[in-house]
Protein backbone atom coordinates (compact mmCIF):
# COMPACT_ATOMS: atom_id res chain seq x y z
CA UNK A 1 0.00 0.00 0.00
CA UNK A 2 2.67 2.50 0.71
CA UNK A 3 6.44 1.96 0.42
CA UNK A 4 9.00 4.36 2.55
CA UNK A 5 12.97 4.58 2.07
CA UNK A 6 15.96 5.13 4.36
CA UNK A 7 19.53 4.71 3.59
CA UNK A 8 22.26 3.31 6.62
CA UNK A 9 26.21 3.08 5.75
CA UNK A 10 29.09 2.16 7.58
CA UNK A 11 32.25 3.48 7.14
CA UNK A 12 35.67 1.02 7.71
CA UNK A 13 35.92 -1.36 10.43
CA UNK A 14 33.80 -1.88 13.50
CA UNK A 15 35.94 0.16 16.23
CA UNK A 16 37.46 3.13 13.73
CA UNK A 17 34.53 3.33 11.53
CA UNK A 18 31.28 5.43 11.55
CA UNK A 19 27.95 5.32 10.43
CA UNK A 20 24.81 7.41 9.33
CA UNK A 21 21.27 6.55 9.02
CA UNK A 22 19.21 8.90 6.69
CA UNK A 23 15.13 8.49 6.54
CA UNK A 24 14.29 9.75 3.02
CA UNK A 25 12.28 12.57 4.79
CA UNK A 26 14.42 13.17 7.57
CA UNK A 27 17.74 14.76 8.31
CA UNK A 28 21.45 12.42 8.63
CA UNK A 29 21.67 10.61 11.46
CA UNK A 30 25.32 9.86 12.49
CA UNK A 31 26.28 7.43 14.81
CA UNK A 32 29.40 5.03 16.06
CA UNK A 33 30.92 2.35 18.04
CA UNK A 34 30.54 4.27 20.74
CA UNK A 35 27.54 6.33 20.68
CA UNK A 36 25.83 2.95 20.74
CA UNK A 37 27.88 0.91 22.94
CA UNK A 38 30.04 3.27 25.36
CA UNK A 39 27.88 5.86 26.12
CA UNK A 40 28.89 8.84 24.14
CA UNK A 41 26.42 11.57 23.60
CA UNK A 42 24.89 10.53 20.35
CA UNK A 43 22.32 8.69 18.31
CA UNK A 44 22.22 4.90 17.62
CA UNK A 45 19.79 2.61 16.04
CA UNK A 46 17.53 2.19 19.00
CA UNK A 47 17.06 5.80 19.26
CA UNK A 48 15.53 5.18 15.92
CA UNK A 49 13.62 2.32 16.73
CA UNK A 50 11.88 4.03 20.16
CA UNK A 51 11.10 7.01 18.19
CA UNK A 52 9.34 5.13 15.34
CA UNK A 53 7.06 2.76 17.90
CA UNK A 54 6.67 6.17 20.35
CA UNK A 55 4.97 7.48 16.74
CA UNK A 56 3.27 5.09 15.45
CA UNK A 57 1.93 4.19 18.90
CA UNK A 58 0.47 7.86 19.63
CA UNK A 59 -0.61 8.54 16.34
CA UNK A 60 -2.70 5.04 16.46
CA UNK A 61 -3.57 5.93 19.73
CA UNK A 62 -5.53 9.01 18.49
CA UNK A 63 -7.62 6.91 16.33
CA UNK A 64 -8.38 4.29 18.67
CA UNK A 65 -9.56 6.64 21.28
CA UNK A 66 -12.14 8.24 19.23
CA UNK A 67 -13.38 4.64 18.11
CA UNK A 68 -14.16 4.15 21.95
CA UNK A 69 -16.37 7.92 21.81
CA UNK A 70 -13.65 9.94 23.26
CA UNK A 71 -11.90 12.93 22.32
CA UNK A 72 -8.53 13.18 21.64
CA UNK A 73 -6.24 16.59 22.30
CA UNK A 74 -2.98 15.86 22.80
CA UNK A 75 -0.50 12.18 23.17
CA UNK A 76 3.15 12.38 24.22
CA UNK A 77 4.59 8.80 24.44
CA UNK A 78 8.06 8.53 25.97
CA UNK A 79 10.45 5.40 24.91
CA UNK A 80 13.30 3.64 26.73
CA UNK A 81 14.65 0.91 24.22
CA UNK A 82 16.89 -1.65 25.98
CA UNK A 83 20.21 -3.08 24.26
CA UNK A 84 21.21 -6.19 26.36
CA UNK A 85 23.93 -8.93 25.41
CA UNK A 86 22.30 -11.98 23.59
CA UNK A 87 25.29 -14.59 23.04
CA UNK A 88 28.42 -12.93 21.26
CA UNK A 89 25.74 -10.48 20.33
CA UNK A 90 22.99 -8.28 21.48
CA UNK A 91 19.47 -7.98 21.44
CA UNK A 92 16.43 -5.22 21.67
CA UNK A 93 15.38 -7.10 24.67
CA UNK A 94 12.36 -4.54 26.00
CA UNK A 95 10.98 -1.24 24.91
CA UNK A 96 9.22 0.94 27.70
CA UNK A 97 6.80 3.05 26.67
CA UNK A 98 5.07 5.69 28.69
CA UNK A 99 2.54 7.97 27.25
CA UNK A 100 0.28 11.05 29.02
CA UNK A 101 -2.87 12.00 27.27
CA UNK A 102 -5.09 14.81 27.33
CA UNK A 103 -8.59 13.35 25.98
CA UNK A 104 -12.21 13.61 27.06
CA UNK A 105 -15.33 12.14 26.99
CA UNK A 106 -13.80 8.70 28.44
CA UNK A 107 -12.70 7.26 32.13
CA UNK A 108 -9.64 5.68 33.14
CA UNK A 109 -10.84 2.35 32.55
CA UNK A 110 -12.06 2.75 28.99
CA UNK A 111 -8.93 4.85 28.74
CA UNK A 112 -6.63 1.79 29.46
CA UNK A 113 -8.37 -0.38 27.43
CA UNK A 114 -7.39 1.37 24.67
CA UNK A 115 -3.92 2.11 25.37
CA UNK A 116 -3.35 -1.53 26.18
CA UNK A 117 -4.97 -2.68 22.50
CA UNK A 118 -2.92 -0.14 21.04
CA UNK A 119 0.16 -0.95 22.34
CA UNK A 120 0.15 -4.68 21.12
CA UNK A 121 -1.88 -3.55 17.48
CA UNK A 122 -0.27 -0.81 16.03
CA UNK A 123 1.75 -1.25 12.79
CA UNK A 124 5.80 -1.08 14.67
CA UNK A 125 4.57 -3.04 17.98
CA UNK A 126 3.69 -6.22 15.27
CA UNK A 127 6.52 -6.10 13.69
CA UNK A 128 8.42 -5.74 16.64
CA UNK A 129 7.72 -9.23 17.94
CA UNK A 130 10.96 -9.69 18.50
CA UNK A 131 11.02 -7.25 21.61
CA UNK A 132 8.88 -7.04 24.69
CA UNK A 133 6.71 -3.74 25.02
CA UNK A 134 5.59 -2.62 27.96
CA UNK A 135 3.41 0.79 28.61
CA UNK A 136 2.52 2.88 31.28
CA UNK A 137 -0.09 5.08 30.40
CA UNK A 138 -2.06 8.12 32.12
CA UNK A 139 -5.06 9.95 31.07
CA UNK A 140 -4.23 13.39 32.50
CA UNK A 141 -7.10 15.22 34.16
CA UNK B 1 23.28 -2.80 29.03
CA UNK B 2 22.32 0.32 27.57
CA UNK B 3 19.32 2.78 27.08
CA UNK B 4 17.91 4.87 24.46
CA UNK B 5 15.71 7.51 24.53
CA UNK B 6 13.05 9.22 22.15
CA UNK B 7 9.73 10.76 22.43
CA UNK B 8 6.72 10.56 19.58
CA UNK B 9 3.95 12.76 20.19
CA UNK B 10 0.33 13.25 18.61
CA UNK B 11 -1.72 16.45 18.50
CA UNK B 12 -5.33 16.02 17.69
CA UNK B 13 -7.45 13.47 15.78
CA UNK B 14 -6.32 11.15 13.54
CA UNK B 15 -7.53 12.57 10.12
CA UNK B 16 -6.75 16.28 11.62
CA UNK B 17 -3.73 15.83 13.89
CA UNK B 18 -0.57 15.57 13.28
CA UNK B 19 2.63 13.98 14.86
CA UNK B 20 6.45 14.20 15.71
CA UNK B 21 9.24 11.73 16.30
CA UNK B 22 11.96 12.75 17.99
CA UNK B 23 15.07 10.68 18.91
CA UNK B 24 17.37 11.97 22.02
CA UNK B 25 20.31 12.46 19.63
CA UNK B 26 18.32 13.50 16.40
CA UNK B 27 16.44 16.13 15.02
CA UNK B 28 12.57 16.17 15.37
CA UNK B 29 10.75 14.73 12.21
CA UNK B 30 6.98 15.59 11.46
CA UNK B 31 4.68 13.39 10.22
CA UNK B 32 0.61 13.10 9.39
CA UNK B 33 -2.11 10.82 8.24
CA UNK B 34 -1.13 12.58 4.45
CA UNK B 35 3.00 11.50 4.83
CA UNK B 36 1.96 7.88 6.21
CA UNK B 37 -0.86 6.63 4.33
CA UNK B 38 -1.59 8.89 1.52
CA UNK B 39 1.42 9.49 -0.19
CA UNK B 40 2.11 13.18 0.71
CA UNK B 41 5.67 14.59 0.96
CA UNK B 42 7.21 14.25 4.50
CA UNK B 43 8.51 11.32 6.55
CA UNK B 44 6.68 8.60 8.58
CA UNK B 45 7.48 5.64 11.45
CA UNK B 46 8.17 3.53 8.84
CA UNK B 47 11.10 5.35 7.35
CA UNK B 48 12.49 5.03 10.77
CA UNK B 49 12.29 1.89 11.02
CA UNK B 50 14.02 1.15 7.66
CA UNK B 51 16.96 4.04 8.83
CA UNK B 52 17.24 1.95 11.71
CA UNK B 53 17.79 -1.56 10.14
CA UNK B 54 19.88 -0.11 7.19
CA UNK B 55 22.23 1.68 9.88
CA UNK B 56 22.38 -1.28 12.26
CA UNK B 57 22.65 -4.29 9.80
CA UNK B 58 25.42 -2.08 7.56
CA UNK B 59 27.37 -1.85 11.27
CA UNK B 60 26.72 -5.33 12.18
CA UNK B 61 27.99 -6.66 8.44
CA UNK B 62 31.19 -4.36 9.07
CA UNK B 63 32.02 -6.45 12.24
CA UNK B 64 30.72 -9.87 10.06
CA UNK B 65 33.23 -9.25 7.87
CA UNK B 66 35.96 -8.48 9.83
CA UNK B 67 35.51 -11.76 11.69
CA UNK B 68 35.75 -13.40 8.73
CA UNK B 69 38.93 -12.48 7.61
CA UNK B 70 37.50 -9.46 5.25
CA UNK B 71 38.47 -5.82 5.11
CA UNK B 72 35.13 -3.27 4.90
CA UNK B 73 35.98 -0.26 3.30
CA UNK B 74 32.09 0.76 2.76
CA UNK B 75 29.13 -0.64 3.35
CA UNK B 76 25.69 1.66 1.72
CA UNK B 77 21.92 -0.02 2.36
CA UNK B 78 19.15 1.14 1.46
CA UNK B 79 15.54 0.38 2.43
CA UNK B 80 12.01 0.24 1.73
CA UNK B 81 9.61 -0.49 4.09
CA UNK B 82 6.34 -2.00 3.02
CA UNK B 83 3.42 -1.13 4.81
CA UNK B 84 0.08 -2.87 3.97
CA UNK B 85 -3.25 -3.80 4.99
CA UNK B 86 -3.87 -5.88 7.86
CA UNK B 87 -7.91 -6.53 8.43
CA UNK B 88 -9.20 -3.53 9.58
CA UNK B 89 -5.61 -2.12 10.63
CA UNK B 90 -2.07 -1.92 8.80
CA UNK B 91 1.20 -3.84 9.24
CA UNK B 92 4.72 -3.54 8.17
CA UNK B 93 4.96 -6.92 6.43
CA UNK B 94 7.89 -6.87 4.41
CA UNK B 95 11.96 -5.11 4.49
CA UNK B 96 13.83 -4.60 0.93
CA UNK B 97 17.51 -4.30 2.23
CA UNK B 98 19.72 -3.97 -0.77
CA UNK B 99 23.40 -3.59 0.18
CA UNK B 100 26.77 -2.72 -1.83
CA UNK B 101 29.71 -3.27 -0.07
CA UNK B 102 33.62 -2.52 -0.50
CA UNK B 103 35.77 -4.83 1.17
CA UNK B 104 39.13 -6.71 0.39
CA UNK B 105 39.95 -10.07 1.61
CA UNK B 106 37.54 -12.41 0.34
CA UNK B 107 35.18 -13.57 -2.51
CA UNK B 108 31.54 -13.12 -3.47
CA UNK B 109 30.65 -17.06 -1.75
CA UNK B 110 31.97 -15.87 2.08
CA UNK B 111 30.84 -12.31 1.40
CA UNK B 112 27.21 -13.64 0.76
CA UNK B 113 27.22 -16.05 3.77
CA UNK B 114 28.19 -13.26 6.13
CA UNK B 115 25.24 -11.13 4.63
CA UNK B 116 22.70 -13.27 5.36
CA UNK B 117 23.89 -14.18 8.68
CA UNK B 118 23.82 -10.38 9.49
CA UNK B 119 20.46 -9.95 7.74
CA UNK B 120 19.25 -12.69 10.74
CA UNK B 121 21.34 -11.86 13.50
CA UNK B 122 21.88 -7.90 13.78
CA UNK B 123 20.00 -6.77 16.67
CA UNK B 124 17.27 -4.86 14.99
CA UNK B 125 16.81 -7.27 12.88
CA UNK B 126 15.71 -9.80 15.48
CA UNK B 127 13.63 -7.27 17.11
CA UNK B 128 11.47 -7.27 13.68
CA UNK B 129 10.57 -10.49 14.09
CA UNK B 130 6.81 -9.90 12.49
CA UNK B 131 8.12 -8.71 9.62
CA UNK B 132 9.59 -10.53 6.48
CA UNK B 133 12.80 -8.94 6.03
CA UNK B 134 14.73 -10.02 2.57
CA UNK B 135 18.61 -8.88 1.06
CA UNK B 136 20.02 -8.23 -2.13
CA UNK B 137 23.95 -8.27 -1.55
CA UNK B 138 26.19 -6.89 -4.21
CA UNK B 139 29.99 -6.83 -3.02
CA UNK B 140 31.81 -4.11 -5.54
CA UNK B 141 34.65 -4.80 -7.57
Amino acid sequence: MSISQAVGTWEGTLKAGRGTMKPENGSEIPFSLATRFEGKKGSNPEELIGAALAGCFSMALSLGLEKAGMTPQSIQTSSKVHLDKDGEGFKISRIALSTEVRATGGDQAKFSTVAEDTKRNCPVSKALKGAEIVLDAKLLA
